[in-house]
Order: C-alpha cells, then sequence, then structure tokens
C-alpha cells in the first residue's frame, strides 16, 4: 500500500499495522514515478522526497540490450492482464526456448497477482505462510534462512499486502486522482527474479488501446505501457536498477512519443538511443550516486529540451530582448484621436461581468482587509499633511470616492489610488506657495487641477502613453525604489515622531520617586502657587485638559514626560513588522500542512494586526490610535464642500495656473504610468489586459471632480497596488510530488479594490472599532510594506551585491553574462539617480522632481552609450525577474514557447508509477524465490499548450 | 589572467580594463578544474561558483575515441615544450598522415604562446592586429565579419592578453599556491580548431618526470599530463565538451591512478571505461544540463567510492553502530583500584605543556570574554538563591577559585565548572529541610559534602566511569534539553521578575498627569499628613531611600510604579537575543569577506553586549546592572570562612549525612559524567583525549574544600561548556573552491578556562566597569545559549517533525531508515521522560531527582524491547549528529576508513586547470581562424591518508 495515495501531495496515508512486518528490504526497492522518482524508505512507511531519478549510467545499456533481446509487442490487441500475458509468451523470440512448463510456470506467476488481492487479507496470507514477522532481525535476512517455503505463495503474500493497501485507501486514491490532469495514464514496470528461469525474460508492450487492468494498476487509471523484467537469481540490483531506468525512460516526454508512435523494435531502441545522447552525467568522484537531488524549480521544456518555467514568463528570446512585444497590443498607436482609449475600452468590457464573479474566494477577504487598513492608515498619514486646506475627512472622503470610481471604470482594476508622496511634496509646495503671495490655496488649486486634467485629456487623446514602452527597468526601479523609501522612511519618522509627542524622562530615578510630580497652577505667572492637595478625590483637582482649559499651567517635573508609552510603541512597532515578515515566510516553512500555512500566509498581516492589536488591549496602556473623523464636514471650516472658481484671486490667475499644471501634469503621468507598467507586467500573469489610456483619463476626470471639492489629489500609489496584487496571487497545488507550486496569475476582479474604498467611506462610522488598532502597529505594516516592495526589485539585489565578495554572489543569471564591474557600474548609477530623487523631493527644488522623473528616461537612454546592448538586455530587460532569482536549479524564466498544432501527438502518458520486488532479503540459504511486483503508474497526458494552464484553478480545494 | 588567483578563495583579483575588449565567447569557454569545475563567465571577468562538472555523455565517448585513435605518448622524457612537441609530432600514428608543411605549421602554432607572453602587452598585441574592440556588438560575432587577420596573430593576441594576467597576478599566484597542499601537480588540457587540419589531432602525453613547462602553466606548479585537442573547423563546441571531459578524467582520484601506471593506451582506455562504469546519469527531461550543481559537503571517497565526508566522524560503520568503540581507550577497565585515574594522568602529562601554548589565539580572547561574562552572570544568578547561607560573594569566590583549579589538574579543561540548575535545586531542598528540622545547614552540609567525596572517591578507585557507556544518546539528549530548558525558562523568569521588581503603572492616563505623584508621609498612621512641597531644592524634600530610613511611608498613586524600565530592559532582552543570533549567523551571510565574518561570528556574544550596553548608557535610564559585590567577607555576617564540623549539630547527624549525600552523589556522578560524555563526543575531533576519572576525582576533592569553606557545590556546567567548545572552534579554510570548511577541531588548552575563572576572582575589582551592563542584557545572552544547545540536539529536531507533515520533512538520515511511527514513538517517550524530570525538579518530589537521572539510563535499556535494534541504532547512536543534517547532498557521516599503505601511489595529481579557445565567435563569414589555448592546473598530490588531515593548521592565516 506505498504506492498511490502516499505518492499523493496533501497526506500520507497511515499505514496498516501489518506493514510493518513484511520485510522492510522488499519495501525498500518500491519507487513510483510522477514526473520525478519517490522511492520508499526503509522501512517502508514511506515515500522520499521527490528527486531526480539519477540512474547508473549501466543500466542504461542493460536496459537497452534487455529490449534489443526481448520481445517488443507493439499495438497489442489486448484488454486484460491474463490477455497480455498470453499473448507476450506466445510471441517469444525464436532464440528463446520456453518450454511449455516454463511457459505455464510464467504464466502463472504473473497471473497470480489480481486472483489474490480480494480474498485474502495480508495478515491472514502471512499466518498462512507462516512468515514470522522481522521484528528485531537484523538485516540482512528477516526470513528465518533454514524455513522452506513456497514460491507461489511467498510472491502471493507480497502482492497480499500491498494489494491490501489498495482496498484501504481507496477515498486518498480518488484524492490522488485528483491530482492529475485529465487524460492521464499509467505504465506499469514488473522486475524480479524467478529461480527457474535461465535467461531473463523481458516484455515490452504498447496496447493498441489504453486498458483498465484492473489491480495491477493501483489507481484506476488505464494503461498503455507494460514492461516486464523477470530474470534468473542473484541480480536482483542490477534488474531493479533497469526496472528503474525503464521508468525513467517512460517519464521522458519525448521518449513517451517515441514509444507511442515506434513502428518496430528499432523505433524503440532509437529512442533509447536518442535519450542517451542527451544525457547529462556526473562523475562518480565529485558526486555520490546515494544523494537525491531535489526537482529543479524549471524543468527543460520537452520541445527542443531547452529550459522553461513554470513560473512568471520572462522575456521571449533566449536572451532577455530590448524588444518591446509585450506592449504591443495595449500600446500600439492607431493614429486616431483617442484611438487607445476605445481600444481599450473595447479590451475591457467583454471582462466587465467577471471582473465581479472572479471575486469570489477566501482570499479576496483578506485582501480587502489587508488593503483597507493600508489605505485608511495612507489616508490619515498623508491627510494631517496639508494643514487646515484638507484634513483627514476630505482624505478619507476623497480617497473613498476616487478610489471607487476608478475600481469601477478603469483599465487596471488592481491599481489602488491613494495620495501619494511626490504629488503631495508637490501640493505642499503649492500650498506655501500661494501662502507666500497670498493667494487663495484652494481656489488656485482648483485651476490647477482643470488645467491637468485638461493635459490629460490632451495626452489620452494623443495617445501619450504609448510613450510607456520607453519606461525600462531603469526607471521603473528607481521610482519603485523612491517610493518604497519613502514608505519605510515615513513609517521610521512618524515613529519617532511618537516619541517627541510621549516623551521618556530618561533621567528617572527610581529612589528620586517623591521628586516627580505635576500639579495645575490656576493663578497668573506672578502670583505665589497654591498648593494645590493632589490625592484622588479632592475636589480641586483638575486634570491635564481641564486645567488647560480654564488657563492654567501645569508645573512639575513629571509634566512633560508620559511614561512607557514610547517604548510600548516601539516594542508594538517591531513586533509587528516582524510578525509580519514571519508569518509571509512562514508559507515556505516545513511545518503545518500546506493549506494551513497558505491561509496563515495569507492572512498574515490581519493576524500580525490582530496579535498586536490584542497585545496593546490586554496591556492597557494609552497608546496612540487610530482615530477616523467621525463627523462629516471639511476640517477647515471656513469653507463649504464646493470650491468656487473665481472670487478669492486675481483672474490671470486661472491662466497662469497653467504653469504649475504642466510640472503636476508630467508628475501624474510618470507616477501614474510608472505605476501602471510596473503593476502590468507580464510576470504577473495578467489576463484582461491593462488599460493605460482608460486609466490616465479616469485620473485625470478624477483631478476635476478633487479640484473642485478640495479634495486631494490622486494616483497610483505604487506600494499599496503591489501589496494588493501580491495578496490576490493564485497558485496551483502541485500536481506531481516535487513540482513547483505554479503561479497562475492574480484574481482579476473589481470587487477587492471596490470594497476597500466602499469601507474606507464607511470608516467615518467605523471609529468604534478602529479606535482599538494601535498606529505604531499600523506603522509596522507600512514599514513591512516598504520593506517587501523593496525587496522585490533587482536593484536591491545588485546593490547587496556590492557587500559581497565576488566568490560569494549567487549564480545569478545576469552574473554570467555581464561582468561585474559594468554590474556595479549600472548599479552605482542608478544609486545616484536615486539620491538625486530623494535629495530634490526633500528640498525646496521639488518644484523640478516631475522634470527629473523625466530625466530618468532620458538617462536611461543615455546609458545605452555607456554600456554595450549585450549588458543592457541582461541589466535593463524589460521585465525584471520577479525576486531573488539564483541560477542554480532555478533556471532562467524563459518565454514559453507557443507550440506549434503539430504536437498534438504529445498526448501522451507522463508519469510512470513503477515498483518492483527482489528477493535479496531472502538470503543465499534460503531456497531461490521469486518475485514480481507489478505496479501502477499515473501520467499527464495533455496537450503541449494545455500544460502551460493551471492544473487544478481552484487552490481552495486545498485547504 | 582568469586562471590562477581568480579561481581563489579569498578574493578575485581585479582584471585589467583591456579584458573587456577580448571577444567574449572566447572567455566562456575557459573553465578551470580545481576538485570541481569553475567556469569564466561571459564577459570574462568572473569566475562562476565552483560546480559539479555535468558532462554530456556523448562527449565522453568521443573522449574515448579520441584517445583510441590518436597519440597516447607515456612516459615521455621531455623537460620543455618545445620537446614536447617536438616529439609528439614525430610519434604520430601511421594512419596519420602528417605531411611535413602541416608538421611545421602545427609545431609553430603550439609553440606560438609561450613566446608572445613576455613581449608583448595585450593591448599592444591588440593594437598591432588592429582587432577592434567587441563594444555594443551583438553576439554572435564580436569580430568585423569582413575583416581578414592572419590566423597566427590572432591566436597569439588571445594569448597574450591571458598571459598578461600572469604577470599582474603574481602575488595572489603565490596566495593561490599557498592554497594548495604540496606536492600539488598541474595538468594541461588545450584544444581547439585550426583551419588547415582535415582530421582531430591529438596526443596525450604523460612525462617520465614532472616538468615545470614554464608559462605553459600559468601558476609556477610541476606539469606531468598533458592534452592537446585540434581539430578541423566547426565543431568547437564538441572540442571544448571533450576537453572539459579530459580534464573531469584528470580529476578523478582513480582516474588519475590509472593514468599514472598506465602501460600503453589500452590501459588509458580502460581507465575510461572504468570511469563510465561508475557515472551516474540525469535524464534529459528532468534536468537541464546548464544548471550548476554545488559541490556537495561529502564526497564520495576515492576509495571503494564510498562517501566519507570532511566534517566530523560519525559511527564507525556503514550504519551506525551501537559500539562503544570511541570510549574504548578512555574507559576500558583496567580492573585495578584507581587503574583508570593513573591511566587518566598518563594520558593528559604529556598535553600539559601544549594546554598553555595552544591558547595563543584571537579566537581565545573572545571566548574567555564570552565565557567569563556568561559565569560571572551564572554566578549572580545562581548565587543569590540561598538566600543567607552562601550569597553572590560565596559564588564568586566559589566559581573562581572552584573553576580555576579544575581547570589546572583536570582531564577535560575545556569543562566549565558552576553550580548547575539540578545540584542547586537539591542544596534549595537541604536547606529547608534542616530550617525545618532545626540543624545548623552548613555544618550539615559540610558532613554531606565529606560523604559526597568520600563516595566520588570511592568511584573513582573503582573505576565507575566506565558506566558512562551506558549513557546513550538518548540519556545526554534528555539532560542537556533539561539543562538548556532549564536556562531558557530562567532567563525568562528573571525578566518577568524585572517587570516584577519596577512595575508599570499599565492604567497610566497621560490626562491625569496632575494626579500621579509620591510624597513621604514621615508622620505616622494615625496622624493627619502634612502636604509637603514636592518642588526640586525644597529643603523637607526626601528621596525613596531618606524617607524610608528615616521610617517615612511613601503615600500616592506613582510610589509604586517604575515608568519605562521595564520595557527597556524587554527591548534590551530581545535586542541583545535577536543580535546575537543574527551574527551568530553572519558567518553564514555572503556579505563582506570571510575573514570578517569569522570574527564578527566569533565576537558575536560580546559585539551584541557591547551594542547594548552603549545603547542602555546612551539612554540613561535606570536599568538594572550588573553589580558584583565589592566587599570581601561572608554574606552571612554570623559565620566565618571556615565551617566547623562539629558543635551546632547532634553527633549522628555526621552519620545520617551519608543518606542525602547517596543521592548527591549519584545526582554529582550524572551531571558531571553525562556533560564530560557530551563534550568528550568524538564529532568534536578532541585530540587530547578525555579524563573521565580524573574529572571526577577533581570535582570530589574540591567538594571538599567548598563544603569546608561553605561555598556552592560546582560540577561541570553543560550549557556553559558547551558554548566555551563552541567558541573555540577550529575550521580550516577550504583548500579548493567548493569545497566545504572543515572543522578540525576544537582549540583544547587549559589557560582561556583559567582566565575565565581569574576574571571571575577578581571581578570584586572591576565592580566599576560591570556596573554598566544591565542585566536584561544578559539575561538575553542567557536565553541565546539555552536555545543554541536546545538547538545542538537531535531530540528538537525530532521534536519539530511532529509539526510538520510528512512530504515536508527533511531529507533526514534516520527517517531515511526508520519509520516516522517509531520515530514519533522514540520522541514522545524522550518528551515524556523530560516533563517527568522537569516535574521532578520543580516539585518536592525533587529529592528523586538524581534517581530518576540515573532511570534515564535504565529506560534507555528497555527501550531495546520495544525498538529493533536496527531503529535504534539510527535513532540512539552514540555520536548524535551535530546538528541538522539533511542527507541531500550532505551524506551520511561515516567515519572515514584508515586506508592500507598499499595506497601509496595516490600520489597524483589532484586537479586540473583547462581552458580550450573555439572560435565560434569569429562567424561563419571571416576566415576559418584557428584557436588554441592552454591551460595550466594546480593539483592536490596527497597520500590516501593525508588528505584526511587539515590542509591549512592555522585558520589565523585568513584573518
Amino acid at each position: 500500500q506505498q504506492r498511490g495515495p502516499e505518492g499523493m501531495e496533501e497526506k500520507r496515508m497511515p499505514l496498516p499495522k501489518s506493514q510493518k512486518w513484511v520485510c522492510w528490504r522488499i519495501s525498500s526497492a518500491l519507487c513510483q514515478w510522477i514526473k520525478f522518482e519517490e522511492k520508499v524508505e526503509d522501512g517502508g512507511e514511506r515515500w522520499s522526497m521527490p528527486h531526480i531519478p539519477a540512474l547508473p549510467l549501466h543500466s542504461l545499456f542493460e536496459l537497452r540490450t534487455c529490449l534489443q533481446k526481448g520481445t517488443v509487442l507493439l499495438d497489442l490487441d489486448a484488454h486484460s492482464v491474463k490477455e497480455i500475458i498470453d499473448k507476450a509468451l506466445c510471441r517469444q523470440p525464436d532464440d528463446w526456448v520456453l518450454l511449455p512448463e516454463l511457459r505455464d510456470r510464467l504464466a502463472a506467476l504473473l497471473l497470480l497477482q489480481p486472483r489474490h488481492q480480494a480474498t485474502k487479507s495480508p495478515l491472514l496470507a502471512l499466518a498462512d505462510l507462516g512468515l514470522s514477522p522481522c521484528r528485531g532481525n537484523a538485516w540482512p535476512c528477516p526470513f528465518p534462512a533454514a524455513e522452506q517455503r513456497e514460491s507461489f505463495s511467498r510472491d502471493s503474500a507480497v502482492a497480499g499486502v500491498i494489494l491490501h493497501g489498495l482496498s484501504m485507501s481507496f477515498q486518498l486514491r480518488n484524492r490522488f486522482k485528483k491530482k492529475l490532469p485529465p487524460g492521464a495514464e499509467v505504465a506499469n514496470v514488473m522486475v524480479g527474479e524467478v529461480d527457474f528461469l535461465k535467461k531473463p525474460f523481458t516484455v515490452f508492450v504498447r496496447l493498441r488501446e489504453v486498458a483498465a487492468l484492473g489491480s495491477l494498476t493501483e489507481v484506476a487509471l488505464p494503461s498503455r505501457f507494460l514492461f516486464i523484467l523477470l530474470g534468473p537469481h542473484a541480480k536482483v540490483k542490477a534488474y531493479h536498477e533497469i526496472g528503474r531506468a525503464m521508468a525513467t525512460l517512460l517519464t521522458d516526454e519525448l521518449f513517451q512519443r517515441v514509444a507511442l508512435q515506434a513502428k518496430n523494435q528499432e523505433d524503440i531502441i532509437a529512442g533509447i538511443d536518442v535519450f542517451l545522447d542527451e544525457l547529462t552525467v556526473l562523475p562518480p568522484g565529485k558526486w555520490d550516486a546515494s544523494a537525491r537531488i531535489p526537482p529543479p524549480s524549471c524543468l527543460p521544456s520537452p520541445h527542443k529540451r531547452k529550459p522553461h518555467c513554470n513560473g512568471s514568463t520572462a522575456a521571449a528570446e533566449d536572451r532577455p530582448g530590448l524588444g518591446h512585444q509585450h506592449f504591443s497590443e495595449e500600446l500600439e498607436r492607431t493614429g486616431r484621436l483617442f484611438g487607445g482609449l476605445v481600444r481599450d475600452i473595447r479590451r475591457k468590457a467583454p471582462w466587465y461581468r467577471s471582473d465581479f464573479s472572479d471575486a469570489l474566494h477566501i482570499q479576496c477577504l483578506s485582501a480587502v482587509l489587508y488593503i483597507y487598513l493600508a489605505t485608511v492608515t495612507n489616508a490619515i498619514t498623508f491627510g494631517g499633511m496639508l494643514g487646515d486646506a484638507t484634513g483627514v475627512l476630505e482624505s478619507f472622503l476623497g480617497t473613498a470616492f476616487a478610489g471607487s470610481i476608478f475600481c469601477l471604470f478603469s483599465g487596471q482594476p488592481l491599481t489602488i489610488l491613494s495620495s501619494t508622496g511626490p504629488v503631495l511634496v508637490f501640493e505642499r509646495l503649492l500650498f506655501s506657495f500661494s501662502e507666500d503671495y497670498s493667494l487663495d490655496y484652494l481656489e488656485f488649486r482648483l485651476w490647477i487641477g482643470l488645467w491637468v486634467a485638461f493635459f490629460g485629456l490632451v495626452l489620452v487623446a494623443t495617445e501619450a502613453s504609448h510613450l510607456v514602452q520607453y519606461f525600462t527597468r531603469f526607471t521603473e526601479e528607481g521610482f519603485c525604489a523612491l517610493i518604497s523609501l519613502i514608505f519605510i522612511y515615513d513609517s521610521l519618522k512618524k515613529m519617532l515622531s511618537l516619541a517627541e509627542a510621549f516623551p521618556i524622562n530618561w533621567h528617572y530615578r527610581t529612589d528620586d520617586v517623591t521628586l516627580y510630580s505635576c500639579s495645575c497652577n490656576l493663578s497668573s505667572p506672578g502670583e505665589p502657587r497654591l498648593p494645590w492637595p493632589r490625592s484622588w478625590g479632592s475636589p480641586a483637582w483638575l486634570s491635564r485638559a481641564q486645567c488647560l482649559s480654564r488657563g492654567g499651567q501645569l508645573l512639575g517635573t513629571s509634566c512633560h514626560y508620559v511614561p512607557d508609552v514610547t517604548l510600548l510603541s516601539f516594542l508594538l512597532f517591531g513586533g509587528t513588522f516582524l510578525c509580519c515578515t514571519a508569518l509571509k515566510h512562514f508559507k515556505s516553512s516545513r511545518y503545518f500542512p500546506t493549506g494551513l500555512r497558505k491561509l496563515v500566509s495569507d492572512f498574515s498581516i490581519i493576524l500580525a494586526i490582530l496579535i498586536f492589536c490584542a497585545i496593546d488591549v490586554a496591556l492597557g496602556l494609552e497608546t496612540p490610535k487610530l482615530l477616523v473623523p467621525s463627523e462629516l464636514k471639511p476640517t477647515n471650516p471656513t469653507r463649504g464642500w464646493i470650491v468656487l472658481p473665481f472670487g478669492a484671486n486675481p483672474w490671470w490667475v486661472c491662466l497662469a495656473a497653467a504653469v504649475p499644471a504642466v510640472l503636476v501634469t508630467i508628475l501624474i503621468f510618470m507616477d501614474q504610468q510608472i505605476t501602471a507598467v510596473i503593476l502590468n507586467r507580464k510576470e504577473y500573469k495578467l489576463k484582461k489586459g491593462a488599460g493605460f489610456h482608460l486609466d490616465l483619463l479616469c485620473v485625470s476626470l478624477l483631478m476635476i471632480v478633487t479640484s473642485v471639492t478640495g479634495l486631494p489629489w490622486y494616483v497610483s500609489a505604487t506600494v499599496i497596488s503591489l501589496a494588493h496584487m501580491d495578496s490576490l496571487r493564485k497558485e496551483s497545488t502541485t500536481s506531481a510530488p516535487g513540482e513547483q507550486p505554479e503561479f497562475l496569475g492574480i484574481r482579476e476582479q473589481r470587487l477587492t479594490g471596490l470594497a476597500v474604498f466602499i469601507l474606507t467611506g464607511v470608516s467615518v462610522f467605523m471609529a468604534p472599532v478602529l479606535k482599538y488598532i494601535p498606529m505604531p502597529v499600523l506603522y509596522g505594516v507600512f514599514l513591512h510594506m516598504g520593506v517587501v516592495a523593496l525587496n522585490s526589485i533587482q536593484f536591491t539585489d545588485r546593490v547587496r551585491l556590492f557587500l559581497m565578495p565576488a566568490k560569494h554572489q549567487p549564480d545569478l543569471l545576469y552574473l554570467r553574462h555581464v561582468p561585474l564591474r559594468r554590474v556595479h557600474l549600472f548599479t552605482t548609477i542608478q544609486v545616484l539617480c536615486l539620491a538625486v530623487l530623494w535629495v530634490l523631493k526633500s528640498t525646496v527644488a521639488a518644484i523640478i522632481f516631475p522634470v527629473m522623473l523625466l530625466a530618468l528616461v532620458g538617462i536611461r537612454k543615455g546609458l545605452e552609450r555607456i554600456f554595450s546592448l549585450h549588458d543592457l538586455s541582461w541589466l535593463d530587460s524589460i521585465m525584471p525577474e520577479p525576486g531573488r532569482k539564483e541560477a542554480e536549479g532555478k533556471l532562467p524564466r524563459k518565454h514559453e514557447e507557443e507550440e506549434s498544432d503539430t504536437e498534438e501527438v504529445g498526448d501522451v502518458l507522463g508519469a510512470v508509477l513503477f515498483c518492483c520486488c527482489p528477493h535479496g532479503c531472502v538470503g543465499a540459504e534460503a531456497e531461490p524465490g521469486l518475485g514480481v511486483q507489478l505496479r501502477a503508474a499515473a501520467s499527464a497526458a495533455q496537450r503541449g499548450r494545455e500544460s502551460q494552464q493551471p492544473r487544478l484553478t481552484s487552490p481552495s480545494s486545498l485547504s
């Protein structure tokens, strides 16, 4: 019963106790192949890790000889095991002198197992045979050597044990089947030794039509191929290896094709020769054969045996191309006014219904909560920045309104609209400018907004988003790094400002406890202070607020200090950050079942927030909490909800506003489109396409509304949008043991975004719940988001290379092809650009920040004069590799070649289950026994292009 | 210049700029073999990671054909390249129609490089040839296709560039040589294509005597083997692979032997066949040939190709044995009284001088500081536990005295003596017992101590330490886990007690700041309170201490709270723990050079302590500090330094003390000997042997002294001793790129221990310095020590397995051989034992704790009735595998077989440097060019048994 269910992904079957009694040497020979090899470990109770079937070269040659000398029956017309065996025995080659009695014995032997399985329980079978359990017996012979047993029944016992498991594991087997693609087939490899044969008996059978061979195949899948090798005694180990070799061959996709199409024995042999020719060999002195090589994350593609990857798709060429093919559809110029916009709408419209139905998944709930909290924190963080002009309430309402509209009508609804750092910096500049020149800020801003909207429309009309294709990785990374750094910087700055808000008395001495006090002095400074009794219940006692409201002064040594709050805040901040990170990585830990780990990882942020909110509540200290406004009125009481276009400023301001508007337009265009480019990367496998023009239109139109109502301006927020995408990743459950889970894409829908913004809108009414969330916890989440975003870009990897001596550097793909010096030069230029951007952002020169963003594109063009195209193709390909990818094992993510339809023959089995039962454990003194094992195999028979689609579309089946 | 120095461990050479101009396709073909293959990456500026040379099977067969058809010159009598070439060209086989003019061209070609190297700089050479740099040219042809160039000079240019590096890297080359074992040889493999040949020209040369071939070999090492393959145009890739195959063959230790002893061509071919037979093959569909397999940490041994390991040695058998061979020497019974003791002294005496001289290493300084702080903290932690009987000062003096004596005279001076949990628990029990029965504790204790010392002497005399061999992993792990858990538990408990000592006002409200105060009330409770003015400088103001000393009462809401201290303590505690862990792991990070990382890792604890002390000082808060007593007098003022044996108790107490003494003896024997067993594990590769009897004698004699003077009792402290060992690890710098650093043993000496205890003794005078160390920081270090000790035992790994679904479990060796169910059962029994021990330790039943420890051994014996010997041999082998060892790659640590002297022939080259220069980059249009490259190789030629010794004995050469 080590078979089917044990090889599974999810759960290993609890094995019946009786298994223990079976000689473990037998079990040690059991293997199964589902893409990779799995072996039954000593003791026979567990499958090994899936590993690459490393074979001795010898066994392949022996297999070749076997097939050359043995019988190869192609297109055999048989529908049962008996039929197959009969026909195989009849059609022996001439030089095989198969005596009738020998033939009968063989036939009986080969047909034995199916007969025995239903009638006898393994324990019964063991009892019948008087087999003593091997308990306490040391290797090599668990059977009493002197005992004489009849070979037939011994064999049946073993088969019985194995088939017993079969009936036990019925449900689990079904689960196993679910893992296999439709059309999977089984190949059976049976190897063993018998005493009555003088030379090996080999049959390779291909059935004309797939047949369900009943209990021969343990999983109820049809079989097409059978390989039987029975040989004389004492070469068990060799037979076993030959069997492994056959199984490995049958899992080879090219050989499958050969075996399916072979006309005769020679074709099969030729197939083996082709296989042999492609082998990689490992020298004996450098590699130990018993070491198991774990499956690589990328498998060589069967077509042309070039590596292709399960993960994300990268450049289309063998080397990363400089071409911009991936934008071709979305960004091709039509040459007509609004041509791109029309095309965007046409592209997105058919998906509109599914944009809502696709959201029905538990993961979306987690995403909504996570992004909601991030958005709210963002709104609060950035909301208070403009002082009296627009406040937190405006920030909430604006986010909710703009976000919902964008989610409903945009081209890329995964984008989360928000106030972003650069735009805010710019708005702050405008604010101080208008203060300096005594302009009415909101009116001035209204005109700028209108101009920006106008320019935006012009850009949409002229299909300016076409220019996006000049945003290479260089630009993206520079921008993304800047935004991520702003996130990190802001979260730390906010934490430090907490320390200022709740100052600690670092000079507190326990001994001086009597010294610290604070009293309210209501008298005017000159008058003598009255001694207030400070004990509780004193009628004259005034709290801080009461004292200050009555015009009193707080006097004393402890008035300005708040104990514990700051330190607890830092504990919560650090704890949340570490907890987020740890829970996120929990997915790749070894503990607990995959489903649980995935769930925890999906909800990592929410869990971390809940844990630390609970800790905070339990401790009860007065840490700063998330306080959302609960009244619906503008923060600045002097204005209404509509900003009037005229009145406060001179008339020419309307026109003059066009000048700053140009800068704002550049800024918004860059901010919006770089984010859009990052979100629409091919590696995310988005299926519904982008809508650059449509997105820009939405942003432009929203500009009008937000300017008129005096709400903040909104563009796509890179970091939060990335977090949004990240929380909506779809991954396949692995189909074959050892295969890496496949990234299937993102849950593209409009509902999570919409829900986030609706929640943001009604947050005003959720203040009683939200007030339990401490701000340090949210800053911890912010820090986590910033760090994740920063880590997700290759730029960070390259910066790390600076600190690594060359020999310790990971085997990154670009390092294989670009000299380290050039890589460092490229990184240095990026770092300089980033530094310039940061300085610009932080100083008065921020006014030319948008231009600098634009300049990034120019600098990238300039790089082509410094770097060769070859170097740039590796360092600055349009498609950044996601995360750190070491070339070892994980190979270059290459574009999966769309295979031509001629590959339809590839509809063959893709994996083999295999096992053999040598009798080595019987020992030399015992009567030479015989052992036959038969194995079932499940295989993936899918067309070339089908295999690129998700195998199991619903990961929820896991949990 | 990609050669020698670049392959090094320590530093990659800065390459000359000119290298850039060399066609990168050429460089991409450069490889070197020093045990593993290293390839020059595209761009020619870096060596790849060392990896296992995976070859196409094809190339090996082609190589075989080449050697069959080509010339094989064995024992050629030549001393220069010219001589070799001349003789090789003369002795072509008959069917090779070598026209005189062809021969001349070949000779000229092969002799070309050495002539050019000194005379021309590569830039000059390039200039001469008018080679345009390849900048900007895309693959495949960096040379202008139309340009006609003379093939000879092109070749010389390439050679020039490469040899230019040679002269530059002179110093680095010397460093490279230092890495190689004495007697290393070079083998040269040259592969290329020329236009004037119609069929391949192959020569395999073995020189009669090794010869320095000058600049042919880049490193100045003698050569013995040469392989030259020149063939007609257009098969460059194949030639390259053949060259790789030849190089791989030449690095194979078995083939080296064959090549050295071969009498004729057939022997060489036979050698290849043997090699082929042992090959492991990877199926093409499952493995991509371009993936680089990193070198395994264990290499198969050349003898019998069985895996053997660089790391620690494990059981002597193929399967872990149950035998106790490793104790044989130390624990063999002599049958004479004190026979074992005499033998211990005889064994250790010769090492006594080196016990001091071996301590001269920077690492020892770190060890002293680390262990000193641990010991002092331990002394303080455990010191205060006995209340008035013995206090912190006694703890300090006792530790210093007992430790120094033990370090000077013990058998295993790496042991750190200390108060340990179990002994202290027992002492506390005795204390309360004598209080209950109004006995004088110190006198009672004196008699117990004397009895224990007597029993100890009896045990030494009867060689009872012989019983140590029944302490298997089961016992060790149970005890070690208990001690580690006590460490962890104590550090956490101490932190929580801090929270009690410095209570936080969790209900503090900022608004109520005026409410919180504390005043001193000097009047008696009944009287009315006087309103004290609390402002600074008020003459009546009294501090807490003053107030209490005057009999006053502290009244007020803030009297019982201490702000910030607790939370800061937790921050320091967590920070120190995380910092220790991070710095410890820094060694295995990729950043910064190995030497720096090793230094940081060695000093990780000290660094962490310093960092957090600095933070604490900078913040200035009144955290609890390490306060050592500064006066030399007994804590209990009523007693002197000597405990009198009679007087306070009835006379029969002297005799009755023998009863508890039996229990104490058991406890001390178990505690001492289990620790000794753990410290003397074979995996630590101790060279100076153990001294179980001598250790026990020391402990027994010290018992007398400590009992008489009323100091605490001391035995070996497991956790601190392990930390001591750990901080004294010697590791080799890796000799070949890709080889794992070898664990060479421990710096066995008496000086570090002695220094630690002397420092502890003088700590009384170091109070001004030590008072800057906050206790939370030291508790953090304690936690770290406990966690490290807990993680170092296999038991922890097995407990973790409970949480892992079977398919995610690491490929641990015992899991390959023992059913998971049995592993879990074994672990469960251990957990239960541990739980019982823990409960016993914590409750009144602690009195039978020593017996329970003894019972562990019995339980282990009982396990043999539940588990088969086979299972136990894997789960409870005497030699625990150090740390987690996954079987993948890192194979079972098997005992290195001591090879017989017949292996002396193995004095051959062990590695090959190799490179070839195909002209594929010239493109098809260009004149068919020719390219020859020749490479130097450095190799390890050591005898079989030499290779098992450390290659570089002084790791200090690293730093």
